[in-house]
């Protein structure tokens, strides 16, 4: 057990008395409660709770509680999924998940899943969407850098946890010492109201501040005030390899063009970059190709955007998350008087709303799982039935955004997998929300352009020339056959993605 | 010939010298051009020019001009598209269209249509990002009731005029007489900058206004001035029918049972009606169950919508367009005083802005063509492949609205189409978008439910009886072969398209 009480005392002030043991403050909210609905911190897998899961799990394990959670965070809280979907104490998850255990329960009917647009998350559970199936909402778990009678300073993520603070009938908070009290003064908690009551969002550049650097809470809600200890895991996104740095070239090369042609203005638009190896080749490339004033308006500020802070290429970060690897941890808390200043987290009802994403003109950056011959995007879906995470962000920015990017490899797999396919087994994208898809082959600009136009310059410049032919046919024989503003072949439209079901390679689909 | 000099004499003031006969003010910017981008006035085939086109054809008939047109208009423009269409004058066409004529020629390939969301649309052409296809704006028609040097009152719609008076190197204004004047007034010309140099849209209120009276241009733009007569067609969307008021009637039940949970507050949130004969029944439904206070943040303003006024059942009515039938338009001009002072007509970049439809809480009603298992809509292609009019503004009140619903009879064509069917053939509104499903037979509500309850639910609640089994049975199959978070058979999945293509009839797929 690593909680322990004293060490936490400064960071807790006037609500002292409120620090409890962790089964205690369990046990004081969950005894004899079957359904119960938790809201915990956590996006990106940064500031979620490292104790009171844990404890839950262990107090399952004991036979001293049997809760069937549903379990609502901002985004991902992998370790939360991981501990308690390995118990099989979660019954419902919400809106976005990232972890193996919780990815194999959904996708075996085990885990009522919903996926749900992260930017419209928070305003579902203020409104009580998920009253008429869940019930309202019995406890919200939240990590904090400290709490005081003036309110919770959250730590390395906002996310959701204003929501749940606001609808849940009692808070636990986790103090973690750990995480350095200079990280206060980062957050910027503004709250969206919920129509009719709704203002303004008053934002007009990637860093205003518009609210609190704390979360209000009412002293009755806290159950418990509880230490806890460790760092957030994850944040690692590894090295880019040659077919992420052609695609970051590629995706470049384009942005520069569209800066000459005035589509882009000199001063650069804010830039979401979704989380990722390729995303970060892209912003190195961005870096190094010496456009300045790069601006993050993202959900998730990744290890490389200190890197480039640290070397005068990136002027500011607004997101929700701070996800970092041990070592960008350590970067970012040896200089975080520094890193601070540039830097702001805020809800992800702020980060992701359609109003700001809109009025500041983001470009945005996203990873497709697959594109189609129209431009359709699969983002979630492998083969069109298995979850891999969620949607995330990516349709909050896909539409909201002055620019909307998508980037692939051509192939997975070894190339068992073309990543441009007839059609895509599950539509996240619409090809109205698709300007630009990029490959290491190229990039392709649907922007004007009709179906038919896109489809053949897709096959051009983005597929693997392995799957060229197989597409020109499959798209030459829609046209004949069924013709239509979107040719489509009924029987062959899936049959890619049913040969590699059957037999591991696409390749034996065309040949 | 309709023109006249001397009847617009009023109308046209301190510009009286720039009036001129049609044909040469069309020789004096299409002479000699061969490709030409045209953008116009009509939304909702409402406000589109009456005479420039005509003459266009007239003029191409002789063989004085032979122009190949890329028609840009604010959303449909029936009469225009049908008489340019018709003689193969028009290559492309952005970024909707409702007409049969073109219609038949973007199906066929004839003409290169892009289909864009018509709140992100006037950005789109102020942002030059059609240039690389089509270069730059060459001429703008827009229907007026009047012009001086102030600027310009449009007439019965405003779109996206002022982008591309904005964009177009020249602009022909048609003042139409047969329009009272008394409508200036009712327009309110704001428009949102480019980023980075957009600002919060300070709408609040349904009945705020933000702009002008009329729509500023420099005097060098104008080409010419001429004379035009006649109305609009279109507008009458005929009398519901049995289906259609069970659909308003289930529709209704559904939002009085949201306003007793708390979900929809008491003061109720404004509406977004699309066009429809089932959109006309469900408001009239809601304004007889005692509703008070309704209001609509709408695209296209119809006959019903005065006819509650009148009654007292509707407050206020924001829109881009006043598409009105000969007996709702008399109507209107017979209280124009009263119904202008209830009504605003503003660029769809304001209708149509996510901000706003986003802040008010709009509650969404768009018509399907098609829905699935798991809560995917198909809006716009009929089996997939042709299109029927245009996504619309569907896709920017369905994402940004508060609640966002869609209707559609359970089956079309006497039954031989299911509306329900195991995986739509062309998506326009992912799951994430569609909050809640209503046809003849009940409603499904999506909210916090996972794609395997949708299922049950849909096939349950919304699905012709003829055509249950045949989806359990699919469903049951996809779970037990495939699994994962939404099971999808990719030989089954849309073998009932292939069907009713090959034999007329969805149900010889299922027996």
């Amino acid at each position: 057990m690593l909680w322990g009480i004293g060490t936490i005392e400064g960071r807790v002030k006037d609500l002292y008395n409120l620090i409890k043991d962790p089964e205690n403050a369990i046990l004081s909210v969950l005894k004899d409660k079957k359904d119960v609905v938790i809201g915990i911190s956590g996006f990106g897998s940064a500031g979620y709770p490292k104790l009171i899961p844990d404890v839950i799990a262990e107090l399952a394990d004991k036979g001293r509680i049997a809760p069937k959670i549903t379990l609502l965070t901002g985004a991902s809280a992998y370790q939360v999924d991981q501990v308690l979907g390995e118990r099989g104490l979660i019954v419902r998850r919400y809106p976005y998940q990232f972890s193996p255990t919780m990815r194999r329960l959904i996708n075996s009917g085990k885990v009522e899943f919903h996926d749900i647009h992260l930017g419209e998350w928070p305003q579902y559970v203020r409104s009580g969407f998920l009253s008429s199936v869940v019930g309202s909402l019995d406890l919200a778990i939240v990590e904090a850098v400290k709490v005081d009678s003036e309110g919770i300073v959250p730590s390395m993520s906002v996310g959701t946890i204003d929501a749940f603070v606001s609808e849940a009938s009692k808070v636990i908070i986790e103090v973690n010492p750990d995480i350095p009290e200079e990280l206060a003064g980062i957050h910027d908690i503004y709250i969206p109201g919920i129509p009719p009551n709704r203002e303004p969002i008053p934002i007009r550049n990637v860093n205003d501040r518009i609210g609190e650097s704390r979360l209000r809470i009412r002293r009755d809600k806290i159950a418990a005030i509880v230490e806890s200890h460790g760092h957030d895991r994850g944040g690692d996104v590894g090295e880019p390899g040659p077919v992420e740095r052609r695609i970051a070239d590629n995706l470049l090369s384009f942005l520069q063009n569209e800066m000459e042609a005035g589509r882009i203005p000199r001063e650069m638009l804010p830039i979401e970059s979704g989380v990722g190896v390729v995303q970060d080749a892209v912003m190195s490339a961005i870096a190094e190709a010496g456009i300045s004033g790069l601006k993050a308006w993202t959900e998730v500020a990744q290890d490389s955007f200190y890197k480039m802070v640290a070397e005068g290429e990136m002027e500011y970060i607004s997101a929700t998350s701070l996800m970092l690897s041990p070592s960008g941890r350590e970067f970012f808390f040896n200089s975080i008087g520094e890193f601070r200043e540039v830097t702001v987290l805020r809800p992800q009802s702020v980060t992701n709303d359609w109003e700001v994403i809109r009025r500041l003109g983001v470009i945005a950056m996203n990873t497709a799982v697959e594109v189609d011959l129209y431009g359709f995007v699969n983002s979630t879906h492998v083969m069109g039935t298995d979850i891999i995470n969620g949607i995330g962000g990516s349709g909050d920015f896909a539409r909201a955004s002055y620019l909307s990017i998508f980037i692939t490899p051509s192939t997975r797999k070894g190339g068992r997998i073309s990543c441009v396919v007839p059609m895509v087994s599950h539509v996240d994208h619409v090809d109205h929300d698709v300007d630009v898809v990029v490959t290491e082959y190229g990039v392709c600009d649907l922007r004007g352009k009709s179906p038919r136009e896109r489809a053949l310059e897709i096959i051009e410049n983005c597929a693997h020339p392995d799957y060229r032919d197989g597409l020109l046919s499959y798209f030459e024989k829609a046209v004949r056959e069924t013709g239509g503003h979107m040719p489509t072949l009924y029987d062959l439209a899936l049959s890619w993605h049913k040969t590699y079901r059957e037999k591991g390679d696409m390749r034996e689909a065309i040949s």
